[in-house]
C-alpha cells in the first residue's frame, strides 16, 4: 500500500510493549523487529521496550528473545543482525495495572531518549489482554507519556476491539482522551499480508480487472477463511467470541471492502478509508427475513481430521459442554450500490474444515448456452482467485481446446502462485505493519468509523444468534459445515469452490 | 472446430495423392496418415493411392514411405500399426500429364474400390507443383474419376490458390467444372494447428474474453509470424511469391479473421466462413495514403542468426542478385465495423528474423495515469497472448505486488503453455486436416470468397510493391527486420511485443 501523507522519513522511535513476556511479542513482535535489521529496515535511533511484571534481567530477557527468534523467525538468525538488535532491547518490570509505574516508566524513557536519540517520538503497542487495554490507556495518561513537545506518540491496540458495537465505543471515547484518532492503529493482522494488499493492485492496476469488476461482468464474489484447527487452548477467549466476532467482524469485513470499494480519488489513507468504510454502509440491512434465510451458524462436533480424530468444540478446553458459540459463519450479502447490486456476497468461515484456505474467488458470469455450450455441456465459468493462504497468488480459470483430443473443450487454469517463489518470503505481516506504524502510515490499519460500521453490521447477526434455537454441534470436525451452507449457494444455482 | 453439418460417419474412401514421390506426401502425408492409424481414426475401409511418375514396385515404394515415416513420423513407428497402414498404400506409375493415365488410373480405382469397400469415395489430393493443378483437374475430368453414382468425390489443393486475384479465379473456375465449392478443400496448414482452432474456443467459451473482445476494452491487436530461416532451396517458387503470397494473403488473413469476426449464429462451416469473410471484406481499403504510411517491405541482406553468418536473399539459390521480392512485410491495418473500429491490428511476418515465433497479442487499453500509475509508472498494459510457435500456450501479462519488496509493483505472466505438455503432443496440423477431409468438415478450409476477398486486399499491396522503389536489402538477416516496421508503431506510441 502506498499512501503519500503522513510518512516521515526519521523513523527514530521508542517503542513500549506492554506485554512484553507475553506470547505475542514473543512470536510476532521480535521476529518482525528483527526482520527489519534484517531487510535494513528498523530505523537508526530505536529502541523498544517490553514491560512485564515478572522480574528479570535485561539479559535474561534478551536471551529470551533470542531463544524465541531462533524458534519463531522465518530468517535464519545472523549474530550480526542479533548483535544489533540486542541492543536496543530493554526490560522494564511494573504491573501495568499500578499506576505509579507508568511514572518510572517515563523517567526510563526520557532516559532512554537521550541515549538512543528517539527524540521522545513513542509507540506504545498493547500486547495484552483486551480487558487491560483501558487500564494501560489510562496509565499511559496519567503518567503523561505520550507528551513529548515536538515529538509523536502512537497507540497501537490488538483486536478485538470491543465485543459489540457499545463497548467499541467506551474503548474508543477512552482512547481519544490520551490519543487522537490518527496516532491509534487498530491493529488487524490479516491486512499486514501481502496478498491482500494487492487486492488493490489487482483492482487498479488492471485494466481487465477494473474493466470487469462490476455486477455487468461478476456473477458472485466468496470470500472464504477455513481453518482446520479447533480452538486449542483459547476456549476461554473463544466462548464470548465466536467466529463472527473472530474473524467476520474484523478480517473479512475488511477483506470484502478491499475487494467492493469503488476506486478512491488517490491512495491516501483517507481517502481509502472512506471507500471501504462506504462498502460497509452499504451492505443491505439484515431484514429478519434475511437473517432466517441468508445467515447459517455452525458449531463442528467431534470428527477426523486429516485422519486424526479431534473432540468436538464443547468438549474442548474451557468451553462449556451446552455451548451455543458459533465456531462457522456462512452469510449471502448484497452491497447495494451502482456496482454491486444483483451480484451476491458470499461469505463463509470457520474452524476444524477440511481445508485450511483463504481465498476471494470471483466468478465471472456465464455465456448464453449456445456455440461450444450448446452441444459440449461446457459447465465451468471464468474464476479469478486471489489465495492469500496457505499458497500466495493469483489463479485465473478459463476453458480452452483440449489437445489431447480432437474436439474436446476443458477447463485449465492459469497461475501466478509461483511469484511468491520466484520474488522471495513473503515478509510477515507484522513487519509491515511495525514499519508502517513507525513510519506513520494507518492505511493498513482500521479507522474508528470502520470499526463502528462494522459492529453495526455485525452485531445484528450476532444478536440473531444468541436469540436463535440452535441445533448445535450440527457439522463433524474435517467436513466443510454444516449442510445450510452449501444449500445457502445451492439455493441460487451456486457452489462454494475449493480452487 | 465442431461442425454438425456434412459430417459422415462412414468414411469409407479412396484417397489419391498427385505428387506421391514428393516432399509432402513423404514428410506431411503420410505420417498424418500413420497417425490416424495410431490414434485409432482412420477409416476401416481405405486406401491410398500415390501417383507417381518413376517406375517402382509397391513393395519398394512402401519401403520408401516406411523409411520416411520413421524420419518425420511424431510417434515412434509401432509394427503393428505400419503393418496396418502398409496394406493400404499403393503406387501407380502414370505421368499425370498425359491424359491417357487417367482412364487407366480410373480402371486401378474402380478395382480398389471393390477390393478395399471404400464405396467409390474419392479425395483427391494435389500435391504438387501448382501449375499442375489445372491439369490434373482436366484429367480427372477426361477420366471421369470425380463422377461414382451414389458416392462423393473431394479435392484437396495445397496453397498456393492462384498468384494473384486474376489467376486465382482462372483456377478455380477451372475446378468448378468438375468439382462442387464445397467438395473443393483449400488446405491452409496453419489452420490445422489446434491453436488456431483454440483462438475460436478461447472467444467464445470464456465470459471474460467474450466480455472484452471490442474496440472498447482493446488498444490494439498483433499478429506476428517470423521465421528465422531464409528461403533455402525454395528460391525459386518465392521470388514469385514473396511474404505478402506467401504468408499474409493466406495464413495472416485466416488468422486475423478468426481473431476478428463476430460470434457466428452457430458452428456450422458456412456459418464460421461467412463471419469471417465480413472481417476481410471490413478491412479499410488501402489508398495511395495507407499504403505510404502504414506498409512496410523488408528483404533481408547478410547477417547472423544464431550466431551463424547467413547469405542475403539475393544471394540465395534460385534467386535474382537484383531481386525486388520482399521477405518481411508489416502493415497496420483497421477493421471498419462497429467491433473494431479504432483498434489497429498490426501484422508483420518474415524470413530471417531474430526469433522464431508465431503468436497474437491482444493489448488491452491502458488505465488513465493515476492511483499507482501516478507515483509508480507503471507502463506496462495487460496482455493476452495466444501463442502458436514454438510452444503452445496463452499468456496473461498483469500487474501485481513484488512481494519482495514492501511497495514496487511489477509485471507478471500468468501462463498456460504447459497445457500443451500435460494434455500430450498437438497433432500435426495434417493429420487433423486429413481427418476432417475425410468426415466432410470444411470449417478449417477456405471457401472461394474468403480467398477472392484475400487476394483482393493482398492484391493492392503487393501491386503497391512492385511499384515502389525500394531500397532492398534493408535488413540484417538475424534482426527483427527493417527500422520502419518498428517506426509503424512508435509513431502511434506503442511496440511490437516479443513475449
Amino acid at each position: 500500500m502506498v499512501s503519500g501523507e503522513n510518512i516521515n522519513k526519521d523513523l527514530s522511535a521508542c517503542m513500549v510493549i506492554f506485554g512484553g513476556t507475553g506470547d505475542l511479542t514473543h512470536r510476532k513482535l521480535m521476529p518482525a523487529l528483527y526482520n527489519l535489521v534484517h531487510d535494513g529496515l528498523l530505523p537508526e535511533r530505536f529502541a523498544v521496550v517490553s514491560v512485564g511484571r515478572r522480574e528479570k534481567s535485561q539479559e535474561q530477557y534478551r536471551n529470551e528473545v533470542y531463544n524465541s527468534l531462533n524458534q519463531y523467525s522465518r530468517n535464519k538468525i545472523d549474530e550480526n543482525h542479533w548483535a544489533k538488535l540486542r541492543e536496543l532491547i530493554y526490560y522494564f518490570q511494573f504491573d501495568f495495572t499500578e499506576m505509579d509505574g507508568y511514572l518510572k516508566l517515563k523517567d526510563f524513557l526520557e532516559e532512554l531518549d537521550k541515549k538512543a536519540h528517539t527524540g521522545g517520538n513513542r509507540v506504545f503497542y498493547l500486547a495484552v489482554a483486551p480487558e487491560y487495554f483501558e487500564t494501560i490507556v489510562q496509565g499511559i495518561h496519567i503518567g503523561r507519556l505520550a507528551e513529548n513537545e515536538g515529538a509523536w506518540s502512537r497507540l497501537v491496540i490488538e483486536k478485538p476491539f470491543g465485543k459489540d458495537l457499545a463497548t467499541a465505543r467506551k474503548l474508543n471515547n477512552k482512547l481519544l482522551e490520551v490519543f487522537t484518532e490518527n496516532n491509534i492503529y487498530r491493529i488487524d493482522h490479516y491486512l499486514g499480508k501481502e496478498m491482500i494488499q494487492n487486492i488493490m493492485v489487482l483492482r487498479f492496476c488492471n485494466f481487465i480487472f477494473e474493466s470487469l469488476w462490476s455486477n455487468k461482468f461478476i456473477d458472485n464474489i466468496q470470500i472464504s477463511l477455513t481453518e482446520k484447527h479447533g480452538v486449542g487452548t483459547r476456549g476461554g477467549y473463544y466462548e464470548n467470541s465466536g467466529a463472527m466476532r473472530d474473524m467476520v467482524q474484523n478480517h473479512i469485513i475488511q477483506i470484502l471492502s478491499l475487494v467492493a470499494m469503488e476506486p478512491p480519488v488517490n491512495l491516501k489513507t483517507d481517502s481509502i478509508r472512506t471507500e471501504k468504510l462506504k462498502v460497509i454502509q452499504a451492505i443491505e440491512e439484515f431484514t429478519p427475513e434475511l437473517l432466517r434465510d441468508n445467515v447459517v451458524f455452525g458449531q463442528y462436533g467431534r470428527g477426523v481430521v486429516d485422519g486424526v480424530p479431534v473432540p468436538g468444540y464443547r468438549e474442548e478446553e474451557k468451553v462449556s459442554p451446552n455451548s451455543m458459540t458459533e465456531t462457522f459463519v456462512a452469510l449471502k450479502l448484497h452491497i447495494n450500490n451502482l456496482r454491486w447490486a444483483g451480484t451476491p456476497f458470499y461469505i463463509r468461515t470457520g474452524k476444524r474444515l477440511g481445508v485450511w484456505s483463504a481465498e476471494i474467488v470471483v466468478q465471472f458470469k456465464s455465456l448464453p448456452k449456445i456455440l461450444y455450450f450448446k452441444d459440449m455441456y461446457i459447465q465451468e465459468p471464468n474464476l479469478l482467485v486471489i489465495r492469500i493462504q496457505p499458497s500466495v497468488g493469483v489463479f485465473f480459470q478459463f476453458n480452452t481446446k483440449d489437445f489431447s483430443t480432437h474436439n474436446d473443450i476443458v477447463t485449465t487454469k492459469m497461475d501466478s502462485s509461483h511469484i511468491s517463489l520466484n520474488q522471495g518470503n513473503t515478509p510477515e505481516a507484522y513487519e509491515r505493519l511495525l514499519y508502517d506504524i513507525l513510519r506513520g502510515d494507518a492505511t493498513l490499519f482500521s479507522r474508528w468509523d470502520e470499526v463502528e460500521a462494522s459492529w453495526m453490521f455485525a452485531d445484528r447477526i450476532i444478536e440473531y444468534r444468541e436469540q436463535k434455537k440452535l441445533n448445535f454441534p450440527n457439522y463433524e470436525a474435517g467436513t466443510m459445515g454444516p449442510v445450510k451452507a452449501f444449500e445457502l449457494l445451492a439455493r441460487d444455482g451456486r457452489q462454494w469452490w475449493n480452487i
